[in-house]
C-alpha cells in the first residue's frame, strides 16, 4: 500500500514578529522536505502569533494571499515538491482579519480556509468564515483543512469527511488547562474520536512557547483511520517534529463490519 | 453541589437464558441500591444475551413491556427508589423484535428506546427504531438514553444533548478487537469525546463473558462533562461494579470560555 509521509512541526512563533515566524516556517518546511515528507502541517497563526490584544494589532501582523509569507510558502512548495498546510492572519477588506489556513500545493495552487468557529477572544478580533472546510484533490490524496476549535464541532468534521477527505489537516493552538493526572489531553481525545467515526486520518499541529501568559498543550498528533495515534499524542510543549507514514487508502474503506459503513449508517432524516 | 451516585454493573448474561439473566440483574440492582446509588446502568440486551443466530431465536427470548423482566425492574425501582437503565430484547408485533433499552423510575414510569443504528448482524434480526433518544426529566436530573453503536454517530449524541440531557446512559455490548498496546479502547475514547463536546456526563455499561466465539471489551466507563473518566475506562472483561458520584449541575453550564458555549457555538445553517 502506498504510504503518505506527513510531518507536524510544533513551533513557537513570536507574536507580531512576522519576519522571525517566516524564517521559522522556512526552516521547518525544508527539514520536512529533507525527510521526503509529502505534506507538512504547521500551527494555527504560525505566521503572526496568537495572543493579539485587539483587532488593530492583528491587522498590523496580517497579510493578504499575495503577502510575503504566502509567497514564500508557494515558492517552497514548488521548489521542494511538498504540500504545506499552515495558519496565517489573513488581511480582509475594510480593516478586518480572518484566522485562516493555507493549503499550498507544488503546482502553485493555493486554497484558503477561514476558521468558522472562533475561540474566546478571537470573536473580538477575527471575522468568522462562512464556507465549509475545503477538501482538495491533491496529487497525493484528498486533503481537508480546518482550524483548532472547529474540531470540537463534530458536524464540521463530518462535512470534510463526507466530502471524502482522506486526511484532515488542522493547524491548532491549544491553550493548556488542567486535566487529571495520567489522562491524555481532551483535545487529542476529540481528534481521535473524529478520526474513528469517519475513518479519516487527521494531523493536528499544535504550538508551544508561552505568549502573554498563555501556555499551550503542545499536543500535536497524527492519528490513523481507527482513531489511534501514529505520532505525538501527549502534552510535550517544546519543539517537536512528528513524522508518520499514512496508508491513506484505508480512509477510502468506510466499512467497519460486514454490515456497517460509517457514513452510510447515518440516518440524516432523523438528525 | 449535589452529587448523583451512578453505578455501571458489567455483567455476563447468558444467551437465551432469560431466567438466569433476570436473577443476575436483580442481584446487581439490589447491590447498587445498597450503595445508595440513584441510577444503575446495565448492559445492552442483558435480559436476553446478544449473539442470536436468527430472528426466531431472538423472538423466543424477547418480551413485551409487561414481560417478567420489565415487571421485575419496575417493582425493584419502586421498592428500592432507584432508576434502572438496561437493555432488553423487545417483542414487537408481527414477529419482529427491537434491540431496546428501558429506563424505569421509582414512580413506576417506564420509558423505552429502540436502537436506531444497528450493528453488523443485528440488521438481520432487529427492527431499527425511528424515534430520537429520549431525555427523561427524572427526580434526580435529566437522563438520556441510547444503545452501543448509536454512540458512534455524534449527530445522535448531539440530539440527546440538545434536548438537555445532564447524563446519558448507554447500555452497550462492545465486541473486542485489536488495538495498539497501551491504547485505551476507541469505544471509550469516543464516549469521552461525546461527553466533552456536549458537556454532558455519560455512563456506558458494557458486558463481559464470551458468547458464541465473541469476546467483549469489558470497557464500562463513567465520564464527566469534560470528557475525563471518573470510573472504569480500561478493557477489564470481568465482573465490575463501577461507582461514581456526579456533580450533575456541571452539565447545565455549557460555557467553556468567556466567549464560548458548546451548543450556542454551533452554526446549524452551515451543517
Amino acid at each position: 500500500m502506498t504510504l503518505l509521509r506527513v510531518v507536524c512541526h510544533q513551533l513557537a512563533p513570536r507574536i507580531g514578529d512576522t519576519h522571525y515566524n517566516r524564517t521559522l516556517t522556512e526552516r521547518s518546511i525544508r527539514a520536512a522536505a529533507s525527510l521526503n515528507a509529502q505534506v507538512i502541517v504547521l500551527p494555527e497563526l504560525v505566521q503572526s502569533g496568537y495572543m493579539f490584544t485587539d483587532l488593530e494589532e492583528a491587522h498590523e501582523a496580517s497579510e493578504t494571499r499575495d503577502g510575503p509569507t504566502l509567497s514564500l510558502w508557494k515558492s517552497l512548495a514548488q521548489a521542494l515538491g511538498i504540500i504545506i498546510v499552515a495558519g496565517f492572519c489573513e488581511r480582509l477588506s475594510a480593516g478586518r482579519v480572518a484566522n485562516s489556513a493555507a493549503l499550498v500545493e507544488p503546482s502553485g495552487r493555493l486554497t484558503v480556509y477561514r476558521k468558522a468557529h472562533l475561540w474566546d477572544r478571537e470573536k473580538l478580533i477575527f471575522t468568522a468564515g462562512d464556507a465549509p472546510p475545503p477538501v482538495v484533490d491533491t496529487a497525493v490524496g484528498r486533503i481537508g483543512m480546518m482550524i483548532c476549535y472547529d474540531l470540537e464541532l463534530p458536524e464540521w468534521v463530518r462535512l470534510a469527511a463526507l466530502a471524502e477527505a482522506d486526511l484532515l489537516c488542522a493547524p491548532v493552538n491549544w491553550p493548556d488547562g488542567p486535566r487529571p493526572v495520567g489522562e491524555r489531553p481532551a483535545e487529542i481525545v476529540r481528534v481521535q474520536a473524529n478520526a474513528a467515526v469517519n475513518r479519516m486520518f487527521i494531523a493536528a499541529c499544535d504550538r508551544y512557547g508561552e505568549e502573554r501568559g498563555v501556555n499551550w498543550v503542545g499536543g500535536s498528533v497524527i492519528v490513523d483511520a481507527d482513531g489511534y495515534p501514529l505520532a505525538g499524542a501527549a502534552s510535550q510543549p517544546m519543539e517537536q517534529q512528528w513524522v508518520a507514514d499514512l496508508p491513506l487508502a484505508q480512509a477510502r474503506n468506510k466499512s467497519i463490519s460486514d454490515h456497517n459503513h460509517v457514513h452510510r449508517d447515518r440516518r440524516p432524516g432523523l438528525y
